[in-house]
């Protein structure tokens, strides 16, 4: 099995109560690589960077076994840029400068060996960006999921809602979830949701978990209590990837598995806010992962 | 067994977004005794109220199986008022008006049949009341909890920390367990919140769950997802007079009851909310319960 993802491939600073970082290797697609790899390969990128991406990261990722001829890249193009700084709380944070230089332009187009991947994660980009994708599919795959943010619900709501009628799980958040629904309970906003399109829904609600729906099922996910987050950036991308990486590599979209994989994604994403960028991830090992799945199990684990 | 527990007895004017009610019957101590008496009787209250609450009601309080020997009752004063109005979100509340009335004046005086009682909550009063009636117990309790807010931590801080040092359990919601230790991290809080003397941390987060801490053993309880919620008011109580009484009834405070507990009281919680006042609560039977435990169960249950 294999896995589709398509995402930005950027530079980001981030500013935090607990430091700075510049100029570091980010993105959804990275972050989305970083942990699918984890769990499938190859991972199938599809982004646009420019000339100056760091060459030793890309060919890192490519070892791990990223697969990126669907990576775009414009040798005199400058690559999408992001800075943004957190809250005291870290509970919320400012955007303080968005280039999205070569991003401007991007107009994926798959390589032929991507056309017949079985699972796609269609990372935060325009609707119009993911549905070029869709469309760009021979086979329909068996899993297509997508990320998008309240952004795009803002300026382009009837082509996201395009997009959502193609796919079979949206991975979005609370706040985006009621504002997609007009919902504020969100069992009900699940419904209405489901309703637009996607037969599986998952809510990321940051540090309270995440909630799983598919039919008449529910299942309830907890998060990890850390001691410190260092930089929250890529969590919901990271907990994407983990998520569909387990999928592919399991092949298994039973409701029992997906709830597995809730929970690999989850794992992934409490690693990587442990510290800037995709540092965290970058030298896991099976056991490590499997530690911190348990620490989830373990957490809610009850006998009434 | 039989718990004992403090609070007000209070009138309530509520509005929310679905509707109002005005002079219902409600209270910390209400709340904790009509969750309670599912669980485990009789439930000793020690309250102060004015000549003018509704008999009738403290009737059927009698008959579910509290005992009001405890409730002072000032002919010539008025009860304790309270109003308040939700935010559309229901994410928050304002408080409109607070008559103090009978309760300026409380100094509560424990029935002898009461002092060796060894389930005790604390509902939220000043410290120095919850004080008054730990001294009071004759044998030291099996389980001492307390519940208070950040009200206190502003202007009792000292106290507060007095009171702590005597109990074995503290329920508190996050923004509280926050402002008490300092810390933003929740496990770090939790730590901190241990050493001040409570081996049992209870945090309550709402519709994001509860979070249990004895040791270095945390457990993370889902809440419900509820298609409506119509009235916040006293949840909290409920979810700690639900989890003190199934303790209590069960009289086993090992983890694994404690978790079962932390369930117990979420299930009524997740009832009360339902309705205004403490409407939903007045005629549950054991198979609902049962059935709203079971919803818990199901909700977090995963195979990994």
């Amino acid at each position: 099995m294999s896995l589709l993802s398509i995402g930005t491939i950027a530079y980001d600073d981030v500013f935090t109560p607990y430091g700075e970082a510049r100029m570091i290797e980010a993105g959804s697609c990275t972050y989305i690589a970083m942990a699918a790899t984890y769990f499938v390969q190859p991972v199938q990128l599809v982004s646009v960077i420019g000339g100056d991406y760091n060459q030793e990261f890309l060919d890192d990722l490519q070892e791990r076994g990223a697969d990126l001829e669907g990576v775009e890249v414009v040798p005199d193009g400058k690559s999408f840029f992001w800075a943004g700084r957190y809250h005291d709380n870290m509970m919320g944070r400012d955007t303080l400068e968005t280039q999205l230089n070569v991003l401007a332009d991007f107009n994926p187009k798959l390589p032929q060996s991507y056309r017949n991947t079985d699972y796609v994660m269609l990372g935060n980009l325009s609707p119009q960006v993911q549905m070029t994708v869709i469309e760009q599919m021979e086979t329909r795959p068996k899993l297509l999921a997508l990320d998008t943010m309240n952004f795009w619900m803002d300026i382009a709501m009837d082509e996201l809602k395009q997009v959502l009628k193609r796919i079979d799980m949206l991975i979005i958040n609370d706040e985006e979830a009621r504002q997609l629904s007009g919902e504020l309970s969100l069992l009900k906003a699940a419904a209405k949701i489901v309703e637009m399109g996607p037969e599986i829904l998952v809510i990321k609600k940051g540090e309270h978990g995440a909630l799983l729906f598919k039919g008449d099922r529910v299942f309830s996910a907890p998060a990890l209590l850390l001691p410190k987050v260092v930089d929250p950036t890529g969590a919901g991308d990271t907990f994407a990837g983990g998520l569909m990486a387990f999928l592919a590599g399991t092949d298994d979209t039973s409701f029992d598995n997906l709830k597995r994989a809730v929970i690999h994604g989850s794992a992934m994403a409490s690693f990587v806010v442990e510290d800037f960028g995709t540092r965290r991830m970058q030298n896991l090992d099976a056991a490590q992962i499997r530690g911190r799945v348990q620490q989830f199990v373990d957490l809610m684990k009850v006998d009434v």
